[in-house]
C-alpha cells in the first residue's frame, strides 16, 4: 500500500504514532529496565513492528495475552523467549510452535491448566500466583503442590508470575507502591517456595515501584493513553487518533468520524487534543464543543482524539501510520489482533 | 476453513449466532415492515451473509455508516441501493461505486457535504435533518436551503433521514413514544419543505412507534443485546459469545476468556446466560461469580456471555459461528468491519 505523505491525506479515523514520543518513551524504559528486566507486554499495541523496536532495544523476551499474540509473535520471528501470562485450556496451537523452535512459556494456575499444557506440548511453565487482584492466579499455598505437579508432569517450572493489577492503576504514588509491595510481597514468598530464575510481574503503573520481581511486564508504556497518563509517568502520550470533522451544528457541538468501533471505550471517553469537551461517542461519531471561548472548528477540518484506555482501542485497528511530526514515515498493522 | 460440528470444538472467546432466533427476528421484522419499508442497518452486524438473508425476504435496500460497510455491499452484490446514513468529506471511493453502477445514496447536511458529493462523483443525496440527538443532521430551517443547493449542483435529492437516536433507547414505551413521534414531526416538516420520495429515520426501539418515516433504519433487531432487550421488543437474544472458564477461585470467583477486546464495552459490563454476576472485565478476562446457591463451574467449561452492545462488539470478530441450536452449521466473516 502507497504510504501518503500528510496526515491530511489519510482515511479516517486513523491511529497516528509519533516516532519520536515513542523513541523517547522506549529509550527512558530500556534505560531503567534494561535487556531481560523488561518482558514487554505485546497486548497494549498488538503490533510486532513495535515489538521489533524493543526488541532491538535489548528486550528479548516478550509477554503474551492471546495464543494468536504469541502465534504472531514467532511468525515475525521474535519467538525467542515468549510467555503467554494467561491460562488456556487447549495448547496445542502452542505446542505446534514449540515443536519447531520457539521457546513458549505458558502460565499454569491449576491441576487443569498444567494438564493442558502437558498435552498440548508445552515444556516450560510459570506458577501464576494470586496478588491480590481477583483474576488468574492460584493461592499461595497451592503455589508448592503445583510446582511439584509439574515438574513431576515432565514441565520445566521457570518461576513465578503475578500480576498486581489492582495496583498499578492507583493515582497517588504512595498509595500505590504500598500496594504494589503488599502484593510483591506475595510473589516473593511464592517464588522462594517454587524457586526458579523468573519472578515476573508489573506493568507500566509500577515499572519504577516493582522492585520484587526480576521482569516487568509493561506494555502501555510504548503508546500511553489518558488513563495511565493520569499517573504522572514519564512516558509521553505517543498515540492518537485523527478524525474529520464531518458535522457543525451552530447551536454549540461538532462531530467527527471517531467512534465506538475506535476507541476501547471500558475507561470512559475518550479526550481531545485541543482540550473539546467530549460530549458522547457513538458508533462512528465523537461528539464534542470547543473550549471555552474557542470557535467551532470547521467542517472537514482534522482533530486529534486520545483514547482512554489504549489495549482494546488498538484491537480495533487494521493498521497505524507512523509520523516523525509533520510527515507519515511508515504504516504498521496491527497483525496480532484477534484469537 | 473447515467448520467444527460442536461449540465445544471453537477455539474462544468465540461469536455464536442462533440461526432459528435469528431468523424468527428477522421474519417478525419483516411482516411487520414488509421490503422497502426497512431498510437494514448493517452497521448493528457487518456481515454480508446476514445481510443477504434480509435481502431475501425482500428488503433490497439498505443502510450503512462507513464507505467500507458501502464497499462490502457492493462487492457482496447487494448494491441496489445503499444509504449512507452519515456524513463524509471525501466520497471518491463511493464515487468510484456509483460509476460501476451501485446505487449509492449519501447524507449531507451542509455546504461542505453536499461539495464532497459532487466532487466525489455521488448522484443522489438526502438532506440529513437534526430531530433532536444533538449530533449530525442540519436544522430543520437549514433545510430548504441545503435541498435547493444540492439541486443547483446536479445532485437527486431523493427525501429527508433523521435519526431519533435520543429516543430510541428510554425504557418506558409511552415515554419513548412521546419522544419518538416528536422527533418524527421535525422530520416529517423537513420532508414537507424538502420533497421526493424518501422519509427514512427510526432504529430497533422505534421499529413499531415511528410512522411517520416511510423506511425504518433498523439493524439490532437481528441478534439483540442486553440494552435492547430491557425494552421489551418482540426480537430474540440471537447473538452470544462462547467463552472457556480458564481458572477458579476457591474464594468464589471464575474466569473466562471474553474480555475488553472482544466486548463493546460503551453500555458497561456483559451479562451471563446463567445468571452468573459479573465483576469486571479485563483485556481477555471476564471475572465473575456464580448465581446465589450455585457452585462454581469447573475449569474447562463453557460459558455463554451476552453483550451490552452488539455493535461495537461485531466490530471487534472476524467471524461468527451460526448454529442451529446443537451443532454448528456456517461461519460467517464479519466483513464489514474497519473504514
Amino acid at each position: 500500500m502507497p504510504i501518503p505523505s500528510h496526515i491530511e491525506q489519510l482515511q479516517t479515523p486513523a491511529l497516528i504514532i509519533d516516532s519520536g514520543l515513542l523513541d523517547g518513551n522506549l529509550s527512558t524504559m530500556a534505560t531503567h529496565l534494561p535487556g531481560g528486566q523488561l518482558r514487554p507486554h505485546v497486548k497494549a499495541h498488538k503490533c510486532t513492528e513495535l515489538a521489533r523496536l524493543q526488541h532491538e532495544l535489548g528486550h528479548h523476551g516478550f509477554t503474551c495475552a492471546t495464543i494468536r499474540e504469541i502465534e504472531g509473535m514467532v511468525a515475525a520471528g521474535l519467538g525467542d523467549d515468549l510467555l503467554l501470562a494467561n491460562e488456556v485450556l487447549d495448547a496445542t496451537r502452542l505446542g505446534r510452535l514449540v515443536a519447531d523452535g520457539a521457546r513458549v512459556t505458558v502460565a499454569v494456575d491449576s491441576v487443569a491448566t498444567i494438564e493442558a499444557a502437558v498435552s498440548g506440548g508445552i515444556r516450560e511453565v510459570l506458577i501464576d500466583i494470586n496478588v491480590g487482584l481477583p483474576r488468574c492466579g492460584c493461592e499461595l499455598d497451592d503455589a508448592a503442590r503445583l510446582a511439584e505437579l509439574a515438574r513431576q508432569s515432565g514441565l520445566e517450572v521457570r518461576g513465578v508470575m503475578g500480576y498486581e493489577g489492582h495496583a498499578i492503576g492507583i493515582e497517588d504514588r504512595a498509595t500505590r507502591a504500598g500496594k504494589v509491595a503488599e502484593s510483591m510481597g506475595i510473589l516473593a514468598a511464592a517464588h522462594q517456595i517454587v524457586g526458579g530464575p523468573i519472578c515476573s510481574g508489573g506493568g507500566t503503573g509500577s515499572w519504577d515501584l516493582n522492585t520484587a520481581a526480576n521482569e516487568i511486564q509493561a506494555g502501555s508504556y510504548a503508546l500511553m493513553d489518558t488513563a495511565y497518563a493520569k499517573l504522572g509517568l514519564p512516558f509521553a502520550t505517543a498515540l492518537t487518533i485523527t478524525a474529520t470533522v464531518i458535522s457543525v451544528n451552530r447551536n454549540g457541538w461538532a462531530v467527527a468520524d471517531c467512534g465506538l468501533k475506535a476507541l476501547g471505550m471500558d475507561h470512559g471517553n475518550p479526550s481531545m487534543l485541543d482540550g473539546s469537551s467530549v460530549w458522547y461517542c457513538s458508533d462512528e461519531h465523537i461528539v464534542f464543543s470547543p473550549p471555552d471561548g474557542a470557535p467551532l472548528p470547521a467542517i472537514g477540518e482534522r482533530v486529534s482524539v486520545l483514547p482512554a484506555h489504549i489495549d482494546p482501542t488498538m484491537a480495533y485497528h487494521e493498521a497505524a501510520w507512523v509520523t516523525d511530526g509533520t510527515t507519515i514515515v511508515d504504516r504498521w498493522v496491527i497483525d496480532l489482533r484477534g484469537w
